[in-house]
C-alpha cells in the first residue's frame, strides 16, 4: 500500500484516539460494570436531554422522512435547522444572521477538519499552521491537519492558587510571536480544562486574528447558548475574522453528528463547498430534531434545568473527593473551574508520569486519560518542567460510585509510585542523588 | 479571505453542483408542480422501500438511542452494522470476511473522499491522479480530489447500436499506458449511464491495479447486492487490490448518510484512521436501521421486489417515450442498458450544445442535467467529434406525466434547435458553408 504524503499522516491515529481503541478493546468482551471508567468522552446520561432528543427524534422520523431521510440535502444545511439556526442566534443574543451566515456539517469536528484544509497547509512561503492558542486543548484538533508538521499550540502560562488548584491562561505574547498562522482554533469552555476564554482572551486572540487575516475558529461544544456544561465567561460574538462552532454532541445527541458554524458568508461559503465535495451533507432526520428543540425552547430549558445543574454538582463533588482521598501532603493541583465534563488533575512530581499512571490503574481495571495527548505531539511546546506528562483527565458523566473507586484507586497507586520513588532515592538508584533529592520537593 | 491551495480547489464547487444550486433555486419558493424536473438525483419515492426505512428507523430511536444517538461510536462503523455486513456479505458471496475488512461511513462519497486523500496528490516524482478509467462517470468523482489537476478520466470507447442507441466500453489500452495512477475509481453500474462492469472489465481493471499496486476502487452504489436498480454482470469480488463501496442512498435513504467500504484490512484500517481524524465516524441509528434490514432480509426483498422492477418499469417507459417523441429523422441515441436511475441520451449533430438545451429548456420550467459535467473537467479527455457536450441526462425517478411532459419539450425544443441551424446554414450564417454541410451530416 503506497500512501501520499497526506495520506501517511491521516492513516495514523493521535495518541489519544490509540488510548480510547486500548479502553474500547479492554473493555470489549467483559461486563462494562467490572470497570471503572473515567476515559469516557460521552456525555452524562441526563433524563431529561434523553426524553427531548428521542421526542424530536421520533416525530422526525415520522413527520418527516418523505422532506429528510429519503430524499439528499443541501450542503449548506437542512433548510429546516438553517432557518431555526438563524431565528435561535438573533433570538438569543441579537444578531442579524442570515441563512448565508450558517452551515452544518455533520459534526463540528467535520466543520473545523474543513477549515483546516480551507486555511491551513504548505505554501510557497512556509508552512502555515492550524494554531491552538492555547494547549492542552481538544486532542482530536491534531488529526485535522494534513500535513507534516502542520499543527502548533502555545504553551499556556500557569498560575498557582491556593494549595491545590491552578489555572492556565493565554500566553498571547507568545502567540503573537508567530509568524506561520493560517488558523487559530480554540474550545471554551475547553476540553480538557474546562476553562473558558475571558473578555481580554477573546479581544486579543481577534487582534491577532485581524492582524493576520485569519480565521479564529472558536468551539463552543461545551459552552454557551448550549449546553453550558462548563461555565460561560463571554457570549460568542459576531466578528468578520470569527468563526463560531456549535455542537449537539455534550446536549446528549454524540452519536447522530450534528454541528453547525456561524460566520461571515465569505468564509461559510467556503466551508459549504468543502462540504459539499466531500462528505456531501450531514444527516436529515437528526437535523430535524435539533431544528425542533432549538425551535421550541426545549434546549435552553434542558440546558438550564438539566444539564449546567448535574456538571456543577458533578464538579463540586469531584473536588471534595480529591480533597478527600488525594493524600494532603503530595502537591496534586485541579484546574480551577466551575462545571465542565472533565476534572484535569496535575501531579507536580518528577517522580509522576502519566502513562505510567494509566498504565498502573489499567491493571487495577480503571481508565483516566493520560494528558500529555492534549499537548499538541510536537517539540514546538516547551513547557516548564514536564508539565506535559504530570496531567490526567478523568470524566466527570461516569456515575457517582465509579468516581468514588476510581478516586480512591488512583490515590493509592499515587502512593504507591510515590513510595517507589522514595525508596530508588533512599538507595541512590538510577542517577546522581542530589539532583533527584532537589527535584522531589 | 486567504485559501490554501488545497482550499482554492475545494472552495469552488464543480460544474454539476452548480446546475443542481441552480435547479434549487429556480424551483425554491416556487410550487414544485410547476416545473418538470428530470435533473433529480433522489431515489424515486417507492413506497414498500419508504415503508421498510421508516419502520427501521422508528424502531431504532425506541430501541437503541442510549447505546447509539446518545454515545459516540466506532470509527470504523457502529459494532451493529459492521458484524451485520459481515454476516451478509459471507452469506450471499461465501466470503470469509471478519470486521477488519469493514469500514463504515457517512455516505459512500466521503469513504471516496478518504480514499483519494489517502492514495492521491503530489509526489517528488510527479503528480499520483485519481484515475476514473472511463468517463461519462459521477460528477462527484471530481470534488474527491484535492488537488489541481489531480484527476484524470479515460475516455471510453464508442459503439454504435442500431438506429438510437449505443454503447460505452472501456479503453484498457490507454488506461494501461497512463504512469500517474494513486487510485482507480469507477461506478458500476455506472452514473450516469448505468452501464455495468463486464468479466473481462473488470480482469482488466484488477490486473491493472495489481501492476501498479494501487487500489481499484468500485462503487456498487446502484449494484449489487442492493438496490440492484441498474443491471449487474459480475458480482462484487474480493481481491487484494479492489475496495467494493456499498451505500444505502438508493435503496431509499440518501439522506441519512450511510455507505461502507469491503477491502483488505490494510486498505480499510486506513480509510477508518482518516474518517476518525475528520468526520469520526457516521451517524449512528441510521447504521443501526441498516444493519436491522440487511439481517432480517427485507433489503433483499425490498431491492427484488420493489426497487429492481421499478427501475426496469421506468427505463421501459422512458426508452418508449423517447421512441415515439423524439424526431425519428434526428440523430439522437440513448445508451443501451436496462434498468438504471438515469436516462443517457446522446444528439450526435454538431448544432447542438448541452448546456444550450439547458437553458432553452430552463425557459419552458423543464430541468435536464447537461452532459458535459461527467466527463472530467479536464482537457485530458479528448472524445470525437466533441461528444462531451452533447449528451444529456434525464432521471427515471420523476414521475411518469413529468416525464411525458418532459420529453415532449426536449423534442420541441430539440426541433427548433434544428430548425435555427438549418435556417442559419441556408443563409451561410457563422462561418464557411461546406464544412458545416459536412458536420451536419
Amino acid at each position: 500500500m503506497r500512501l501520499s504524503p497526506i495520506g501517511t499522516r491521516m492513516a495514523g491515529l493521535s495518541g489519544l484516539r490509540s488510548i480510547m481503541e486500548d479502553v474500547a478493546s479492554s473493555i470489549a468482551g467483559t461486563a462494562e460494570e467490572d470497570w471503572l471508567n473515567l476515559s469516557i468522552g460521552n456525555p452524562a446520561r441526563i433524563p431529561q436531554a434523553e426524553v427531548m432528543w428521542r421526542e424530536a427524534l421520533a416525530q422526525t422520523v415520522a413527520e418527516d422522512f418523505e422532506r429528510a431521510g429519503g430524499r439528499y440535502g443541501p450542503s449548506r444545511g437542512s433548510t429546516v435547522l438553517v432557518e431555526a439556526v438563524v431565528a435561535y442566534f438573533n433570538r438569543t443574543y441579537g444578531w442579524d444572521l442570515t441563512p448565508e451566515h450558517v452551515v452544518v456539517g455533520p459534526g463540528s469536528q467535520m466543520v473545523c477538519f474543513a477549515a483546516a484544509a480551507l486555511f491551513c497547509g504548505p505554501e510557497p512561503d512556509g508552512m502555515r499552521r492550524l494554531v491552538l492558542p492555547m494547549v492542552p486543548d481538544y486532542t482530536g484538533y491534531q488529526g485535522l491537519c494534513m500535513h507534516e508538521d502542520g499543527i502548533a499550540g502555545v504553551a499556556p502560562r500557569i498560575a498557582l492558587e491556593g494549595e491545590h488548584r491552578f489555572s492556565y491562561s493565554l500566553d498571547l505574547d507568545a502567540l503573537r510571536q508567530r509568524d506561520d498562522i493560517g488558523m487559530l482554533l480554540i474550545s471554551s469552555p475547553g476540553n480538557p480544562t474546562g476553562r473558558a476564554l475571558t473578555q481580554d482572551d477573546l479581544d486579543g486572540l481577534i487582534q491577532v486574528a485581524e492582524d493576520r487575516d485569519v480565521p479564529l475558529v472558536i468551539d463552543h461544544a461545551y459552552g454557551a447558548p448550549f449546553p453550558r456544561i462548563g461555565e460561560v465567561h463571554v457570549d460568542p460574538v459576531r466578528h468578520r475574522n470569527v468563526v463560531n462552532c456549535f455542537s449537539a454532541s455534550k446536549a446528549g445527541l454524540p452519536g447522530e453528528r450534528i454541528g453547525f458554524a456561524i460566520g461571515d458568508p465569505e468564509y461559510v461559503g467556503a466551508l459549504a463547498a468543502f462540504l459539499s465535495n466531500s462528505v456531501l451533507h450531514a444527516p436529515q432526520l437528526p437535523q430535524a430534531a435539533v431544528a425542533a428543540v432549538l425551535r421550541d425552547g426545549r434546549m435552553d430549558e434542558v440546558a438550564r434545568d438539566a444539564i449546567t445543574p448535574y456538571y456543577r454538582g458533578k464538579k463540586e463533588f469531584m473536588d471534595e473527593l480529591l480533597a478527600e482521598r488525594l493524600p494532603s501532603d503530595l502537591n496534586w493541583r485541579v484546574q480551577s473551574v466551575v462545571g465542565g465534563m472533565f476534572s484535569w488533575v496535575w501531579i507536580d512530581h518528577p517522580w509522576f508520569d502519566d502513562t505510567e499512571l494509566y498504565r498502573r490503574l489499567k491493571e487495577q481495571r480503571v481508565f483516566i486519560v493520560p494528558g500529555r495527548h492534549f499537548f499538541v505531539d510536537a517539540p514546538s511546546v516547551p513547557l516548564p518542567n514536564g508539565h506535559a506528562t504530570r496531567c490526567f483527565r478523568m470524566s466527570l458523566s461516569a456515575p457517582e460510585k465509579t468516581m468514588i473507586d476510581g478516586v480512591s484507586r488512583v490515590a493509592a497507586v499515587l502512593r504507591e509510585m510515590r513510595a517507589e520513588a522514595d525508596e530508588a532515592l533512599r538507595h541512590g538508584a538510577n542517577g546522581p542523588g542530589p539532583d533527584r533529592a532537589a527535584a522531589r520537593r
